[in-house]
């Protein structure tokens, strides 16, 4: 069976085919105080001296790196060729270039997208350095899109995990729900939820003290902020935003629950809908998702449910990429908003992961937000989490 | 009380006006994905779009930043002037540089020290293309002597917190000393200790696998290796090689243990021997140790006292800077060896924190290693942790 690491580099290879880029350079040092972000994917272990993968379009699998680490390398199965050096890495990694002659080397700056942006400028500079005189500093260019392509297209393993992440999410919410009373504030259920992670021995998908997000009625500031002494009130909507990370692939999944008033055995119809708009929205969303769909449309499609049903418009995007990291690359289900640069152009890719979080307040009650996972499919789209469609009450 | 963050930024004005560099720019982006090292020392959380922090030589501390994070930038204490924008920061970066009009501008890209190379290319370019047209492209200089001396010199809030590393590391040996017995494998010791930075609520200051090393006996390979099913056996070495990373500074340790032979009441000469050179190699590198004294001059100090007693010279550096980073920046202890680069020419600095750590291999009973950490004073050199002076007996 393959790993994780050689299928992301069988998968690096094909899209080099592709994108018709002879030769994709990864170049780094002391990885363990500052990693280009990319060498998890192909890698999966820490490179001390420098260090050069290249990967070709010819399907060709190098790694120069220092001495102590090549058995390391040779361990990943992922590389054809180890080259251990001693002294300098400067020589083998010209002899390299010269023998492989590629037209264009692709290395791991990008303008756009921080995830493909891992190259240092001092590491870019001595590259610079060691080419200069060669007719390979000028064959230099961005790996920006061959680092898109290879975090989002998802392998099975890495589909695997996403789901296994989704699947604890899944059971902590409903330890969640039985957990949560009138009168408990914010910060016990962030703290009843954190203590889950550890028996289920994963972590929080995003930064420890605002996962979860808990908003407990309509007076919990939104956004990414901390859990706060609010209590949770009957009368009042309880919305969560929770991931995990497990085996380094996260979910990120919203959910919402009501308190129903003293004497009352249902929702108000405001709460309810509220409610039905959102799912709704969802269901718009995923109902657009297709290959070669562009992020904007489906952003557009989940957007209009809810301004047509009358609501304030959300101010953020539908929904972003979920993998190693719960935002995991440029691609975005977003309007063509200036801060969101050109990434709700991209056009979406079978084996992408998205989340898909429409969002409205219910004036008086509180947050209303719901938030699936799903998976961009050859025919369309999967959900990986099981969709809230009924309001859970209680 | 000033907290850490302010004294760090006022440490770097300082630093600006001893170099009589104008300004300092550190710009970033999307941290929680790919952060900027010097980060943690001069702001303390993450910023989510492009955001600058500008120290200038005459004391000014502004930070340029998405509206939704101004408030956590305020709160900071360390910044007068904190500029919120919506859109984008080209324009108020640029009005910025104009009202300040630097000679020199220095960001954080350095060929030497990655501890100082937090810029991406990416975002280099970016900067780059903000500036073309205006006399500040010309004026981009490395801040790589900026950031080595900021790390470098710990202020008293960062030697209190390494001293509160090194106190628990003495702790958790001392509790792993009475639990070694003849018999357990190197397994069994790390996960011993594991448990207990689980105990004291601290992490492990490098890769957790790896820390500690334990080497039972003459058959276990030094170097960063993990822990094996090797058992402890009496007439035999115990060397261990651990510290643990507390409110983010970290402590970097070696011990040696010796296990008795059946019916032997002190340990053979050899043994004593070797150790007694390790001890005195540590005692001749802090005797070398003060302000303006180059880092290969304490080298040599160390590395001449194992060699002159008739041992193969040890292949590493003797010592290296210790606080957030269990390495922590460039300037070493250290012989002129290509692969350190120029880094053991550095000069001491008052209030830099040092490992120092030969050692030797004993045939046939093992490895004698120890490691003590110590502060550069403007006299000469303090003791942080408590030094191994006698060979542990069991």
């Amino acid at each position: 069976m393959q790993t994780l690491i050689q299928e992301k580099v069988q998968q690096a290879i094909n899209i080099l085919q592709e994108k018709d880029i002879d030769l994709w350079l990864t170049f780094v040092r002391e990885t363990s105080a500052f990693a280009d972000p990319v060498l998890p994917l192909i890698y999966g272990h820490d490179l001390t001296w420098h260090s050069a993968i290249l990967l070709t379009r010819k399907g060709e699998r190098i790694i120069i790196l220092g001495t102590f680490e090549a058995e390391s390398a040779r361990r990943t199965g992922a590389y054809e060729t180890v080259i251990p050096y001693d002294k300098s890495i400067k020589l083998v990694l010209l002899e390299t270039l010269r023998r492989l002659d590629p037209r264009q080397i692709a290395v791991n700056y990008s303008v756009n997208d921080v995830l493909a942006d891992g190259l240092s400028h001092g590491l870019y500079r001595t590259l610079c350095d060691y080419l200069e005189g060669t007719p390979y500093a000028a064959r230099l260019v961005s790996a920006e899109g061959i680092i898109a392509a290879l975090r989002g297209r998802k392998t099975p393993v890495e589909v695997a995990r996403i789901r296994a992440a989704v699947e604890v999410t899944d059971q902590i919410y409903q330890s969640a729900f039985e957990y949560a009373q009138p009168g408990m504030t914010e910060k016990q259920i962030s703290q009843f939820m954190h203590d889950q992670l550890v028996k289920f021995g994963v972590g929080a998908a995003w930064e420890y003290d605002g996962c979860p997000i808990v908003n407990a009625g309509p007076d919990s500031p939104a956004g990414h902020i901390g859990p706060s002494d609010l209590a949770i009130k009957r009368g009042q909507i309880l919305h969560l935003d929770f991931g995990v990370r497990k085996d380094d692939y996260c979910s990120d999944i919203q959910r919402v629950v009501y308190f129903l008033a003293s004497h009352r055995n249902k929702p108000p119809e405001a709460v309810t809908r509220g409610f039905d708009t959102v799912v709704r929205a969802i269901q718009a969303a995923a109902a657009a998702i297709k290959p070669g769909v562009l992020g904007k449309e489906v952003d557009a499609a989940a957007r209009r449910v809810v301004t047509q049903a009358g609501y304030p418009e959300y101010m953020y995007a539908t929904g972003h990429q979920l993998g190693r990291n719960a935002h995991d690359g440029a691609a975005l289900l977003g309007p063509l908003w200036e801060r969101y640069g050109d990434t709700p152009n991209y056009p979406l890719e079978a084996g992408q992961v998205y989340t898909i979080e429409p969002g409205l307040a219910v004036p008086g009650y509180g947050y209303m937000g719901i938030e699936e996972d799903v998976l961009v499919t050859e025919k369309g789209v999967e959900f990986l989490s099981q969709p809230q469609l009924e309001l859970i009450l209680r």
